[in-house]
């Protein structure tokens, strides 16, 4: 099984490096990952400038590819210019923060899964829920369970796996359930600043807090202590509505 | 009526400003928009940088405010930090060049309004399907009466219009197409190179054709000189699948 792992808190990250060691057990592993961190950067693609690729050690050995692109460029790259063959599986992370409700949009996570999924490959996206004292060893555990089940299974096609874990030690994990994406989204606001020569800017800050109840949502699976699994896909037409638009009668 | 116009191109590009003056006539418009080029930065926000707004002027007046984010960030800017009242309809473009398929992932135009739509306001992104020669006559005369259509009927929660008009004279415009969006991507591939000091660079390269016969997908009523126009929305779960993915029975 030939493996494409890519994640887009960079290649030097924790979470890549206990991510690609789970996954050698299980086919062989190419890292393709961005030079720096790329958090937020949606589905980016870079078109308007050249791109770079630099060989990447990690602990004095060769880890992978480090790419000056975003998490969906390093999928293309990998696939379109560095493996020889074509991977059987992608799998983006593990992220440090979930990536859950509305907020997957914003995901350089979720989108080097998504590019996956768009190639035609089986795809993952996994993410830790927390910033602080991550434990990876339950991610990267249940990944190479998942691995295995995507030999056997298929997903349909342009539909990929999210998953987010609590960050907790193994045991007490409840167990996994599949989610819907919450509606839930980043509540933010601008603090409007003043710089040292007395121009004003803007940071955005926010917070990310449930405000729905549904238990098989992402997001509240997770804070109940269980591995959240949700189907995502690609096509975003709202059939149900397009009928209604169509009453609409539009004229140019 | 409060408009809050933004697009991808930047703030100094032609299709904002057909807009702009087109919609005029609707309502009180603010424009925010990036200060440069932001195409393909997906539904990029930006959190680890300050984010800058400038006054902008176009032929010697106020036109907007510029800033250093993404269409999203000016969308968030717009709504939290610049505009006085909350307003009731976001529109992201006129852009050059057409959004559909699975190309709109990559859009910072489509993620414009997504923006909006997240923040509950009803939203249009629009887009000219061509790179030269764009005529804009048709696609802001078609957004005015789409916004007042707007006044009059509402949206679902979370859903946007993802308009798309081909570049041809208005008259030779056959009508409106409710669509859905087509299952075709970009075919991209990498143009290996040497620069001058023989460090090799990747350039990404491509091509976005029709690869589905689907009279209602996006972008053959486009290429059949229809208006397209797509509702769709930000529930990226797959429903169906889900069903079936509870009986692969999962373990932590």
């Amino acid at each position: 099984m030939e493996i494409l792992i890519t994640n887009d808190d960079g290649i030097y990250a924790e979470g890549i490096y206990a991510l690609a060691n789970a996954l050698k057990k299980t086919g062989n592993i190419t890292v393709v990952a961005p030079d720096t961190q790329r958090s937020a950067v949606g589905h980016a693609i870079t078109i308007a400038d050249p791109l770079r690729v630099t060989p990447a050690s990690r602990n004095g050995k060769f880890f992978g590819y480090a790419a000056s692109g975003t998490p969906a460029d390093c999928v293309k790259l990998g696939i379109k210019a560095i493996m020889k063959k074509r991977p059987d599986l992608v799998v983006s992370g593990i992220n440090l923060g979930g990536n859950m409700g509305y907020n997957i949009l914003y995901s350089g996570t979720v989108s080097g899964a998504t590019e996956g999924a768009l190639l035609g490959i089986p795809s993952i996206a996994v993410s830790l829920d927390t910033f602080v004292d991550p434990d990876f060893t339950a991610a990267a555990a249940f990944t190479v369970r998942l691995a295995a089940s995507l030999k056997k299974r298929a997903l349909p096609p342009g539909t990929l796996l999210n998953v987010n874990l609590p960050n907790i030690p193994p045991r007490r994990i409840k167990g996994v359930r599949v989610t819907n994406q919450s509606l839930t989204s980043f509540n933010d606001w601008f603090d409007k600043r003043k710089d040292p020569h007395g121009g004003t800017y803007y940071w955005m800050t926010g917070e990310f807090k449930a405000t729905d109840k549904d238990p098989v949502s992402d997001i509240n699976a997770v804070n109940q202590g269980y591995i959240s699994v949700t189907p995502i896909q690609f096509d975003l037409t709202n059939y149900k509505f397009a009928a209604e638009l169509e009453n609409w009668a539009l004229k140019p």
